[in-house]
């Protein structure tokens, strides 16, 4: 089952040349877990048919706008919309508190559940998992408390080689295979070689979002070989020292970082307003590792769990 | 001088069929007025290239999202454009530290101040002044709560009438027939007679808006004889019970409004998402008052102040 990335939003700061804030819909394992939330993001669905309803799990970054105020606007209308399924929301201190006093002043009680899982500042930490994948912070250095994302799957069973099967198969000789074990028969006589009969698992696909930080040598601790890596490119090597001082990173460094940690695939993003044009962006990054992407909103990057890096 | 409404967006609840939450840029006396201030309006004013600095005051109606969730945002990219003078906010209790919680956790200092007025629920009160014209709040009966606004120029001064005077008029003269003052020379004999050298003043231009509220009749009291009214109508008739059971009005009671109160025009907006296709909910109004115009987005209605109702 592939991993996609959906980009909604990649602009920093303002809105222009008609590129969003950050936003990103992430499909994987058939759960979709939507990745920032910047202003308009609900237009954003609308605009990409993307139904609220999809969507059971929200994690924002930080608490700069840019990667959050769409969200008060999305919960609302999932409210007016009926939602009454709970919602996980992942994010930094302070966030459930903004949420809750705008809340109170619309006199507004949601009809379904909010569970605010609320991470600790500068910690790796295991955030969240449910039986198809786990989700650890990603601490980054930036301006204010901020951290990316790393989702990764959990291992995954070995594959039927039906060639050497029959077509209907009980369905607990179909588990115990799956899960690597031989069938005997009832008279303890092996049936089926686990070896012999089945192909090795998937690959587990894992995607590591990192927002809005100073180029941070120390995320190759865990994010090697992951195999698709979104990483911020506010601005180009040429501001260098501006990057430093407001805490981004560079196209140039982030592509390192992405050699570095012998990632897949690279997405960059968080364009600063100065670039309308991301060509000059994307040549810098490619020039340092080749199999980078402009995280351009509208397109679906994905990433299949057969094979090699996709 | 004439007023001009620019209409950003007038849909209610939800941003449905590319129509955008509540927002509206009031012009008069080459003043900016922005009203309301849905999500994505930061938006509307790149589409239709409104400078942010030309708006020096937002008036926010109620604290329901769809007509305050892109203040935020706005004020954000105000201060990254580098604005540093004085803004005006006047708007409901709660507003102040929905903005401050929100700039506290991203570590925000604007770099511009903001003064802002507070005004009492359920008083018409004077609460913005300057030379050129005064803006009162007009209680509406919401579920939270709600005020709309009327704008009023101030007396304008008399016009000199060009045919009867010379050319060249020293300042102080121009300044006394203005008044309505006669003139005299330095012996004290009558140069000009005001009333033969003078036409009477523009008319003064109001325009009332009223967001979000059940009919409410007792607005007759305030917004009688008004240029322009804009006025909510969220449904149509046929849904009057749940019109009354929202805290909204029907198309036809907007009309019958604006016929009691004798206003030279109407606007109708806050559109329920159920109507796609506008032309009954305009057809509705119409039939009760004929000068009424839909507040579609992009639209600009003007109201001139020589003559008649424009």
């Amino acid at each position: 089952m592939p991993l996609h990335v959906k980009i909604l939003g990649s602009n920093s700061a303002s809105f222009a040349h008609n590129r969003h804030h950050t936003s990103q819909l992430l499909q994987i394992q058939d759960q979709y877990f939507l990745i920032d939330c910047g202003e308009g993001t609900q237009m954003q669905f609308k605009r990409y048919g993307i139904k609220f309803s999809k969507i059971d799990h929200i994690f924002i970054s930080h608490l700069h706008g840019d990667h959050y105020y769409g969200l008060i606007g999305l919960l609302s209308t999932m409210h007016l919309y009926g939602r009454v399924k709970p919602l996980i929301l992942v994010g930094p201190p302070g966030l459930i508190e903004i949420i809750s006093v705008q809340l109170r002043y619309s006199e507004t009680h949601l009809n379904f559940p909010i569970e605010y899982i609320e991470w600790v500042p500068n910690e790796y930490q295991l955030i969240f998992e449910n039986e198809k994948l786990t989700v650890h912070t990603l601490p980054l250095d930036h301006r204010v408390p901020c951290s990316g994302y790393l989702f990764k799957e959990k291992p995954k069973k070995r594959r039927l080689n039906k060639v050497f099967l029959p077509d209907r198969l009980p369905p607990n000789e179909i588990q115990l295979l799956k899960n690597g074990e031989d069938v005997y028969d009832d008279q303890g006589k092996l049936r089926y070689a686990n070896a012999e009969v089945t192909l090795p698992p998937n690959r587990q696909l894992s995607y590591a979002f990192c927002s809005d930080t100073k180029y941070k040598p120390g995320l190759l601790n865990w994010i090697s070989q992951t195999d698709l890596l979104y990483h911020e490119a506010t601005f180009m090597e040429d501001m260098r020292e501006r990057a430093e001082n407001t805490f981004h990173t560079t196209a140039s460094q982030a592509a390192q970082l992405a050699l570095d940690a012998g990632v897949g695939r690279l997405l960059i993003g968080h364009f600063s307003t100065r670039y309308k044009n991301l060509d000059p962006v994307l040549r810098e990054a490619t020039s340092v590792f080749k199999p980078t992407s402009l995280a351009v909103e509208g397109q679906v990057f994905t990433i299949n769990d057969h094979g090699e890096h996709g």
